[in-house]
């Protein structure tokens, strides 16, 4: 990727995951919590953060819509950039807390979903949703209430002082979270890097559309490492995010690119970037 | 349609969009509220009820990926219909409160992500998730507290007694929800009718492997209505839902399904039902 941004927007409080995904990407770059997906691709477009990163995937969840929708919202935006965090989810509460003494739990749906074994072992606690895991963390430790206990990560226990009651509760120990990195401009990348380059598209509503508008990856060998499907307001109609897999300087990508030109309605491609 | 089923379980609490949907298709049915959509799959599974119905996708939030998700884990569900209701938000608060006086305004986080120019007018209020429609109204009319509101349908304001506020707060008034009816044995539709087929397939992780899955079905003039991807739970792999239009007696239908059989990895036929 090209020089390392200072500053990079990302949604929710500190002690997010979406914080650690600065970390994985830019070291270096100073974090800026914005609240929502919408507002991280605003603050990019604005120029008030040299780039921003955004929860596009989690491995057991799905998909982000909100981040998809943020992108698609934007036509200045650019994805320069992708990282994959691990995702271990733990229990905190107040000092003092046990888990016999909990009756509240709160944290993102998206973390919810991601604990549905352990919430179903601890039925009898009541949940509650949260905008991100750093404010359920954040919520909880300034309630100081011992009944009270969020689904977060490590580092949001550090950060708001709170006891880690339980530690791996996610259904599955791969679980993992992609993220995308996104600026005003393109990344540049070296040739001969394993690349990954991102796409939104949309198809007349004809048998067919859908295959006409992929067959040109196919021929090219290009990997479909991602399809998904967002409505686009109009009732019964989509917009497509697509990954394709190549080398940097991959000559196919560029070929088949022009052939899915010719067979999509509108395509946009979002940007070519190092795969993590 | 089949004979028409006594008791329908639906998610959520009374007054919820989904109770709409049970006599959207079955307007003698009983319907009976559980939590979750995999309650509805169970609840349909165990035999407790005959049928249950799960909202799928809206106009403007999209897919609903749990009710999805409870359909994969059921291999003895079949999909038997689909209903559309329009979807109408109202904001709904107890007598004598005014629209100004509102502090805390409670619903699920696909009603809310269908509001969110009205969200952005108001942006003082303070924004809390509810497992569903008709919970939030049911907290919030229990509660009695006039700073109190929730974003609900105007049959959760008759059913919990409560003042409409603001009616038709969605972003766009074309605004639906699609809602899958399930079943343990399929539906039995005549000849000729208008129809629909929705499938669950993998493919084998390779380039070109989701065009060779789809391409019968573009061979044979079906048109594809729906796709949705949704993570396996093993990393970076996927299961697709997708729903193909044809004539119930459609040779064609048969035809490209057996094709399909042979570009998937996995296919499951969920049910052939008559399009609503």
């Amino acid at each position: 990727m090209s020089s390392s941004p200072r500053r990079v927007a990302f949604p929710g409080e500190r002690g997010a995951y979406s914080e650690d995904a600065v970390g994985a990407i830019w070291p270096d770059a100073e974090a800026v919590p914005v609240r929502y997906p919408i507002d991280v691709a605003r603050a990019v477009v604005a120029g008030d953060v040299d780039a921003g990163v955004l929860p596009v995937e989690n491995t057991l969840a799905g998909s982000v819509a909100a981040s998809y929708d943020a992108i698609a919202q934007c036509d200045e935006l650019h994805v320069i950039g992708e990282g994959v965090v691990r995702i271990r989810h733990c229990l905190l509460a107040p000092h003092g807390a046990t888990l016999e003494g909990i009756e509240l739990l709160e944290s993102h749906p998206v973390a919810l979903a991601q604990c549905t074994a352990f919430l179903a072992r601890h039925a009898r606690i009541e949940v509650r949703a949260a905008t991100d895991t750093g404010r359920a963390a954040l919520d909880v430790a300034r309630s100081g209430d011992r009944r009270r206990a969020a689904i977060a990560g490590l580092a949001a226990a550090k950060r708001y002082g709170l006891s880690v009651l339980a530690d791996g509760i996610e259904d599955r120990p791969d679980n993992q979270t992609r993220f995308l990195a996104i600026a005003r401009t393109p990344a540049v990348i070296a040739p001969g890097t394993a690349a990954r380059t991102s796409l939104i598209f949309t198809t007349p509503n004809d048998p067919g559309a859908l295959v006409r508008a992929l067959t040109p990856l196919a021929e090219h060998a290009l990997n479909l490492s991602k399809l998904e499907s967002r409505p686009t307001g109009e009732p019964w109609t989509y917009r497509f995010f697509a990954d394709v897999e190549h080398d940097a300087d991959d000559a196919a990508r560029d070929s088949a690119l022009r052939a899915m030109c010719a067979g999509t309605r509108t395509l946009r491609v979002l940007g070519t970037y190092a795969r993590a």
